[in-house]
């Protein structure tokens, strides 16, 4: 039905291997037969040695590409309080969890492929240069040219862009989309979409037309190889399921963009 | 005056990098003028990230081989409270701490040349079985078969020996030592040697005739290829330059077991 | 039916506010619904600060008595992994989770009205004479001769009984007992009883008899003024429900033991 | 030779127990018999329960106040990395430190006397109004209308007198004012004043006139009943001594605002 060579080839990521110790969050199992980018918490917001053994092991298996899901110090407040670390600081925190991440991917079988900040240092690199070009010089200092998955006109993609690190691009079909094409703030209401058929759609349209209906009614344009999925909510897995096989079905290729 | 080939070659050890963030502790800068093996802490015990990249620069600029200086995790006991750490979970924590040193070695353009309990984690491994292994598969995760620094004819080496990883013995100038060639308890009076003549004077022994003299006054054969000297106390790292300088005095050739 | 004066009074304690942050564990609401004494995680193991004011509301609300849930200082081994902690160290370490505690309890309009040690602390301090101390000191020095929940026949209770402090012994519905009386070690198959039509049965049996089925069939003497229900398992909170339902039913009184 | 009516009574306080298990850094020794009111650090930036503990013992045996310095939660960077802690969450862990500091104060016969907050979070105090009233939120939530030692003009004490808290004005005999009697930010170059007679001097007039020289050459008028003394650099204690011995032979009473 579709043609391998013009459809597009689209990556779906995901937040894995958030527990702590005795306590669990995501459901990795599961989502990791559905994702083809796994984003593997490195114990700064989450994250003990062994889940990360586990989900890089599960990863490989399943050929999911495992990520870097950097973070701030914060396991009281997993990550989501903005910290003014200063950037230096913050490049070697971020190098060591590349670090201590990579020898589970390579005992597993595989690599680290990407990185992607989490929480508030995530929303802190939208705007934030000092963060975002402290966030690369981790990356730097860890050794590789890891892609940087992230928000498309990002100052962390900008910066990329001026060191040379590949950048992807990533969209929310369960988040609401501004006029510009920007994400609507989590603290104003309808900022999260609920309603699962709501959801595959989005999904469906972000993936095949590159376009998401805005809060105002109008089509805004989005450009995404990625689509994130979440999986720390009752369900999560499987709408996660259900939008890839509906992806599938409309002919969309599911890849990783590793 | 000393025949290079047929002379000792003696490596020097110290832990470094024991601060954490505001707190400092071990002198960095002037042991690693006079070491060869450099005992890195890596986060769990002592160490934040940037600790960790500038000892790995000063030591590669100086020649110095980094180590992991591995720990239960511990900072509010400086990781000397022993723990029932199950095997698994330590083996892990042991190879997230080798993967983070791992990135500041390399960035410093050199690699983790070998493996070193900390504290309560080292004295467990001398009789204890079990997690001598976990510590050991934490090596095998991390995936280099590293040198495994540690007190001679302790559960640690025979375990090393059984999985073919190479072993380095070590002793102490500044601990009084037993009949039987085992250090004597800390909680028992004399166990330290407070006198620099002395340390000094045990360590030439230590280093050109193998011996050292035992609490009973009897002399006791020690095999060791390292002499692990402290850096913690007022005055540790004049005392260290001293041990190295009447070393090589003594024709003792000094230089890294790696 | 029954007789106040003669029928038992029976109280029931549950771990609770054994969360951490963005994660939760125990289902503190319905839990709440059903005990009369709440061990409340000090922040040692579990517990942030917010999730402990919360569970001091509700409890206060349903006159619930606040208990002080003291831990070895272990968030990622969730206090399960017994350590070597110096005697005065544990002791401040004990005053001072008491002291958080307090404050909540306070602000919630009661007190901390007892302690129980968590974990591996729990089981250490059945045989260990120094840690029993230790935790009593750290009761002595947090101001109050709070009542000491526990096993029978603990050393916990022994150091008790010996510094004048009240002790309350629990016995476990849900664990299988050796001929002796003591609990079967949950290394052994069949430590842990996971029928919930069983359960009940030995709840009535240790309320109303104060005896339960032994694993060789025998008929052993259990004396607890508490039965400890479990908060952290799928259908727990039922089962809790469902033991007090037919305690009352068996005319059984359920009650504080402060 | 001085009126003890007429005669200015000025607070002296440091910050005290700012170690962390092995890790020590103010002389709180040789402080504790220096300044009238001792800024004990309550475990989320620094200060282990026992460092508590016998900080609280020492200022009891010397009549010095104790205070409750709170902090974020940052072990790593000594609660000097701003956060953007939720407000009810930041109240919750104002209490905790509050409740924990309380039983060692107690313990040692005395009482928590104020609250000082540390690092980032005084300076975010000084302009925040929602991080303000929510440390404020946790003195009460603690349980004792606590005085708030900080900033004159901060947003912190705006917030107090709103709550109807009793509020102290302090002053840097080491830090550079702006000709509007603000600090000169510690990111400009002469913000901190290192010479010990111009430290001694300025700590003079501040007592005696209410008055500093700003880096204009200004004089700036300074309401402070409390001056701030540093303890955590070399010689700290011994300019620290001075200071009290000078103020005192000019004729200035030294003495807790408590």
């Amino acid at each position: 039905m579709s043609d391998p060579v013009t459809t597009p080839l689209v990556d779906l990521n995901a937040d894995l291997g958030e527990g702590f110790g005795r306590w669990e969050l995501t459901d990795d199992e599961a989502l990791l037969s559905v994702v083809t980018s796994a984003n593997v918490a490195c114990g700064f917001h989450a994250g003990d040695p062994s889940t990360m053994r586990r989900v890089c092991e599960l990863a490989a298996e399943r050929g999911v590409v495992v990520g870097a899901q950097v973070s701030y110090r914060d396991l009281a407040g997993f990550g989501r309080r903005a910290m003014d670390v200063p950037p230096r600081e913050l490049a070697d925190e971020i190098a060591y969890q590349i670090g201590a991440l990579e020898v589970f991917a390579r005992a597993a079988g595989t690599r680290v492929g990407y990185v992607k900040p989490h929480g508030a240092l995530y929303n802190r690199c939208v705007h934030d240069e000092a963060q975002s070009a402290a966030v690369l010089e981790g990356v730097r200092t860890a050794g590789t040219p890891l892609p940087v998955l992230g928000l498309p006109g990002s100052q962390l993609h900008e910066a990329a862009r001026r060191v040379g690190l590949p950048v992807v691009g990533e969209a929310f079909a369960d988040r609401a989309y501004t006029p510009e094409g920007t994400l609507v703030s989590r603290r104003e209401p309808g900022a999260v979409v609920h309603d699962p058929d709501e959801v595959v759609k989005r999904a469906l349209g972000m993936a095949t037309e590159g376009t998401v209906t805005a809060v105002d009614g109008s089509t805004v344009k989005i450009e995404a190889r990625s689509l994130c999925l979440h999986g720390d909510t009752p369900g999560a897995a499987d709408l996660a399921r259900r939008v890839r096989d509906e992806l599938t079905a409309a002919g969309v290729r599911i890849g990783s963009f590793a």
